[in-house]
């Protein structure tokens, strides 16, 4: 045939994605065998029983078939049908035509608003571009910032295999800085001038340094001291930064708090370490992975590299339109006293001590078990344990065994990476919280088992 | 800052996307200074006055809220409600929840069912892949071919610009062929010929070859006896095909048809050459650019790097599923004698009849102006005229000078690639019919004055 697997360039054989990689195509094999499977490998809550939240929903039917608006008024409170009505005119053409390359204007202007909200910082809507998922734009920063295969991107370990498998892709170089276990996964300036140094040693130009907060896979939430300190390390060493901030809702630990670099930076009055930030409707309580609503904000980028930041999002034309109307929703909930707050409000926390409840018994409930050691899980929906291995055994053979004979489906935490001679899976919080302990038992059953 | 023009890539800087490049810049700027512009620079039906058909919308709607169906029954036609309830049960957990990395198993196998009924042959759901509009499998492809930068792809000039700006970016090498203009723009085995040898001296190593039925700039419809020609041609040098057939509903001229890349293969019995077919929700008669529906499939292409495609796209995780719902709605109209069926019929004919007598009009129009030649508009949504300049006017400075004085915004044809000498532009058929013979007399007024 015209093609064939020595036709596929290095990168592309060389790119590894391990959230969906050979131990959920087994996963799916058994579930088509008639298995039952928990699937754990993936931050898709509403595949576990996650309800939508009923606003955007709302919106996103209005705004898809508006003459609901005339027909069935009753049956949607006012400020739906004012949203969808305002979405409306903002697109101008509703949403079956493309949008602006950056997305729609009055959506970015609501995610300027809600990070000033957030932050008490200014933001512009020039400076953010909405994204088919928050995916979209971290690969698209990825693409600027690697300019040949000398640059290099430094990433936490564990990371987010997104991250190593777009370097790749893109024929960058991976630079890996442990995150510190010991010290509920932050990061460590030492450990980050040891990976640059080690880099530099072998003449890579490192661009940039992406950090994950909350973490993924680690479940960590990092404070504003750890943030300065990253923000200072890459001002040091004239980096970028890439500041993944998808799970910013998802914060459980009583003390703990969401900062974000944008505003830490703003703060110390940092004008040179260029930042791009990334967030997402998939995650938080909306969960709403399926429509891939997203977007990015650029500070400190020279005017001349939005240009290109523009131009490289004008060839995929434009976001998603729905994607774009679910981002509005995620920034601009129902207002106070409107008639959709009273229950937005119980969705929202209801999803939220929800996962809260699920990330203590999952935690505590796998530091029960003999050989299993993992930090609290402070934020975003994972749990990263480490176990102790019999001598001679993978972790991948480890989450393949525990597949076929519980049916729960984790990652091997080779695939985030880790420091070798240890093993961990990530595993994520979503069963509904009744399960969570069947999951916790039938690990620890398997566990004692494992040799 | 940390990031400087001179951080970006050669790949990134070069990387050029003319439909949505200074002219378009410039004609926002004018729109926010109170200007009227007639966008013709891209194929944007919805944003031209086009309507949404109304199935698909109801499907949307009933599958964003499916309360919808409980409640308000009565505003659905059964059949939208059946959909919605098929898709829903299809999804598992609607659309909210990523999808299989290939995308909804059922919108798969309706694509397959779509392909067996329009070519009369076999199509496996397993081939195909459910992208962010056709631009993202395209992607895709180009990413898979394009393994080293002596490797080239065959484009045709005139060519859809997101071709050549991929290939840049991927740092692959463009390699041209002519479309025989004063041939309808048809494709020649000669100038084929021509151009991979030419490539060859180069010792670029040509993977596969792009054509675009019904053509976009050009407008034409190539007929099976062009097809079987490429397909021999492709087979004799050992390349791939990638078949953008997105226009493939746009086919204007009586006796002109669309026959797929797909059908002519098979008829011809050819297992050897490689084939990526593309299609979209954005074009045809839908034209729900904005909700970034689309597919492509894959035939002789082996397992093994079928797996590599499948790998790919599950770094993205999936396509937007309501892109996918708008997919399903396109390959699965509403069924004959259906309660919806005699209103699609009348939209789909509707929208179709217009684009025909649009195409006619504006063909006709432009060449009754002297100085400007076009070729009959087949089908897709462009016209492509070649236009006299004044001696040391670029195609750019004319289509910017258009701008400036009519608010009429097209492309030039240097954005799309031409014969050296000559000048073009593109401009869309989509404005309402009443106003092409405006848009034909302010571009005659124009012409006659240009200097």
């Amino acid at each position: 045939m015209s093609i064939n697997l020595n036709d596929i360039g290095k990168a592309v054989l060389e790119t590894e994605y391990a959230v969906r990689g050979p131990i959920v195509a087994r996963a799916q094999e058994l579930e088509r065998q008639g298995r039952e499977i928990i699937y754990c490998n993936i931050g898709n809550p509403q595949a576990l029983e996650q309800k939508p939240l009923t606003f955007p929903r709302q919106v996103l039917a209005l705004c898809e078939y508006p003459e609901l608006i005339g027909k069935a008024a009753g049956l949607f409170p006012a400020d739906a049908i004012e949203t969808a009505k305002k979405l409306l005119a903002g697109t101008k053409f509703g949403l079956g035509a493309y949008s602006e390359s950056k997305g729609v204007r009055i959506v970015r202007e609501a995610v300027a608003e809600f990070i000033r909200a957030r932050d008490g910082i200014e933001a512009d809507p020039d400076s953010i571009y909405l994204t088919d998922g928050a995916s979209k734009g971290v690969q698209a920063a990825l693409r600027i910032l690697l300019s040949g295969p000398g640059d290099g991107i430094m990433i936490p370990i564990p990371q987010y295999p997104l991250y190593s498998a777009t370097i790749t892709l893109y024929e960058g170089k991976q630079v890996p800085y442990y995150l510190d276990e010991g010290n509920d996964w932050k990061l460590s300036r030492q450990l980050l001038e040891e990976s640059i140094a080690e880099a530099r040693r072998y003449d890579v130009k490192v661009k940039a340094i992406v950090v994950i907060n909350p973490g993924n896979p680690t479940g960590s939430v990092i404070d504003r001291d750890n943030i300065a300190m990253i923000v200072d390390f890459a001002r040091a060493h004239g980096l970028a930064i890439l500041a993944d901030e998808v799970y910013q809702e998802n914060v459980y630990r009583p003390g703990d708090s969401f900062s974000s670099f944008a505003r830490v930076m703003t703060e110390k009055g940092e004008t040179d370490v260029s930042l791009f930030s990334f967030h997402s409707c998939s995650k938080g309580f909306l969960g709403e992975c399926g429509h891939r609503g997203g977007y990015f904000e650029v500070r400190n980028v020279p005017d001349a590299v939005a240009a290109q930041i523009l131009k490289l999002q004008s060839v995929g034309l434009c976001a998603n339109l729905p994607g774009q109307v679910a981002t509005y929703c995620m920034v601009k909930p129902p207002a106070k006293g409107g008639p959709s707050r009273e229950l937005y409000e119980r969705e929202r926390d209801g999803i939220l001590a929800e996962l809260k409840e699920r990330a203590r018994l999952l935690a505590e409930g796998l530091n029960r078990i003999p050989g299993i050691v993992c930090n609290p899980v402070a934020g975003a929906m994972y749990a990263f344990p480490r176990v102790t291995l019999p001598a001679g055994r993978s972790d991948q053979e480890y989450c393949m065994a525990l597949l076929e004979k519980t049916g729960i489906c984790v990652v091997p935490g080779s695939g985030f990476g880790q420091i070798p001679g240890t093993a961990h899976f990530r595993t994520t919080i979503l069963p509904p919280t009744p399960r969570i302990k069947d999951v916790v038992e039938r690990i620890a059953g398997f566990h004692a088992g494992y040799r």
